[in-house]
């Protein structure tokens, strides 16, 4: 079986391929578990870190059809379609986002569309295709309206992939996932990086600035959890997804008063003092824009799961630097 | 003050222009209502029997880069966006669809965006956007989940079209048009085409086939009424949208069998008889995805109007037919 990851350099790609690998299994055209032969790992920058025979790699831009026409071979069985311009980035260079995050999707649409293939596909979309006046809990029915670029770039994707999936182009699955935290390595471009950084950064002996309101309601999932989803997301019959290939994950509902208190509670008071409480326009247009809460309902009826408490999220994180 | 209307040898972008041209005014960029000086009327086909010398015409296909920079110029004021490849069509081509309803919509507003004149633009959105589980009255907040690559193509020009005036590049307004009905002319390859064939064809003393059952809800307007409201959408100040452009506007909910009772009453029994009962799946399919209710209340806080009842739509197209 072979399977094929974008943005396998960022850390939610690197992870999903690891433990990929250490499965050796996906569900495969037979409809039962099958051996993975090859994973291509694809990303503008060189994948590193990961040695295994079964491992290729494309460095390449997804906007560039060359490069896609490497990633999705007419042998490809799989895709994890996560590479993507981050938010704030993709705010700031409106360009650059459109072709990125909509034109690439689009171009490996039809990449997989002229082969004829029918390969499954598991794309990363995000809670900020929503915005606006949201009820408390964001139910499954919701509409989207970003506001932002990504936001809308994504959506724009959501209902390609299930207008693709529905004519029976490929075999796609949407997954909404929540902000990722904490996420390690540096801070990014993400609007939502702040909320990795403010756990990350102190435990690192070094200071983080939260931009954001102790107030602001964040839709959060630990990056283990997110990898298991999009595993499990890959593994569902098609036949369970109904009208729509997009779905909204479950996640944990925190204020950032809350998550600064858990680090508070598993690395003390110290650590939880090396943060500044510097508010950001720009940022917090962007995050207060999205839902801190959510009615996942179809997520959890297709077995979906979501992190116990942020507590255990900041401890798995710190076990994971340590053993890493 | 400079108008375009793309889709103009189409009866509605037709009856908009005559409209346009009577009316004589339209709200310009001083905030007040100017004179019209001239309209340009673009189709892939020329724009026939409309004789006036503001009239301006472009025969061209929009998804032609030159055909768009012929209808956009440094001096348009305001666009009224309603080529269209319609729904039926979409479905049964689908590279011809992408091109016209979305990629030349895009193509448009990138053409705008180049020229920072930041004009009005009005674009015509479509109830097929919804689909799925609907509730019995779609309200405003409902997600749109297309059943058609016509709905997604449209709920993609939606999410650019609010993403491109957030950001300042345009002043769009997107209204989803109920089905139009009674529409003079030939049957088209829209899936609604019959809406206003069991109608049309009757009157005429024609035959006509209705494929879907008489207890489908359909959301009906009459071309007065979507003229009325496509004005209404362009003259309402930009500050009252909101987090979205996009608007459904209200209509009339008649079940199938209601408008061809209403036909009954207005035209006599001998006539409602013209009509065949023969199901025709593919455009069941589209159609009964459709929803056939809605809860308006933002569109009728805005000031849109429908319809007072089917009757008055069906003697309002006799009255149409004998004075035209």
């Amino acid at each position: 079986m072979h399977i094929a990851i974008t943005g396998a350099a960022g850390f939610l790609g690197n992870k999903l391929a690891r433990q990929l690998l250490k499965n050796g299994k996906l569900l495969g055209r037979s409809g039962k578990p099958e051996a993975i032969s090859r994973i291509t790992l694809a990303d503008v920058t060189a994948v590193t870190g990961i040695s295994d025979p079964r491992v290729h790699t494309v460095v390449g831009n997804i906007s560039d059809p060359q490069t896609i026409a490497s990633i999705v071979t007419p042998d490809t069985d799989s895709i994890f379609h996560l590479a993507a311009i981050v938010s704030g980035q993709a705010e700031a260079e409106f360009d650059l986002g459109m072709t990125v995050n909509f034109d690439a999707t689009r171009s490996m649409l039809e990449r997989i569309r002229s082969l004829e293939t029918r390969p499954r596909m598991v794309f990363t979309s995000s809670v900020a295709v929503f915005g606006g006046p949201l009820p408390t809990s964001v139910p499954d029915t919701m509409a989207t309206l970003p506001q932002s670029s990504y936001g809308t770039q994504k959506a724009m994707c959501e209902l390609l992939i299930s207008d693709y999936s529905r004519r029976g182009y490929l075999d796609g699955r949407t997954l909404r996932l929540p902000t990722i935290s904490v996420r390690p390595g540096l801070p990014n471009k993400a609007a939502s990086s702040f909320a990795s950084g403010i756990i990350r950064e102190p435990l690192a002996g070094q200071a983080a600035v939260c931009p954001v309101h102790g107030d602001t309601r964040m839709w959060l999932m630990s990056p283990q959890q997110a990898v298991n989803n999009l595993i499990h997301g890959h593994e569902l019959e098609a036949s369970k997804f109904g009208f729509t290939r997009t779905i909204s994950l479950p996640g944990l509902s925190v204020k950032v008063r809350d998550m600064v208190a858990a680090l508070e509670r598993v690395a003390g008071v110290d650590v939880a003092q090396r943060i500044e409480w510097t508010e950001d326009e720009a940022i917090k247009r962007i995050v207060n824009s999205w839902p801190g809460d959510f009615d996942t309902q179809r997520a959890t009826e297709l077995g979906f799961t979501s992190d116990e408490d942020y507590d255990s999220i900041i401890r798995a994180y710190i076990h994971d630097q340590q053993t890493s």
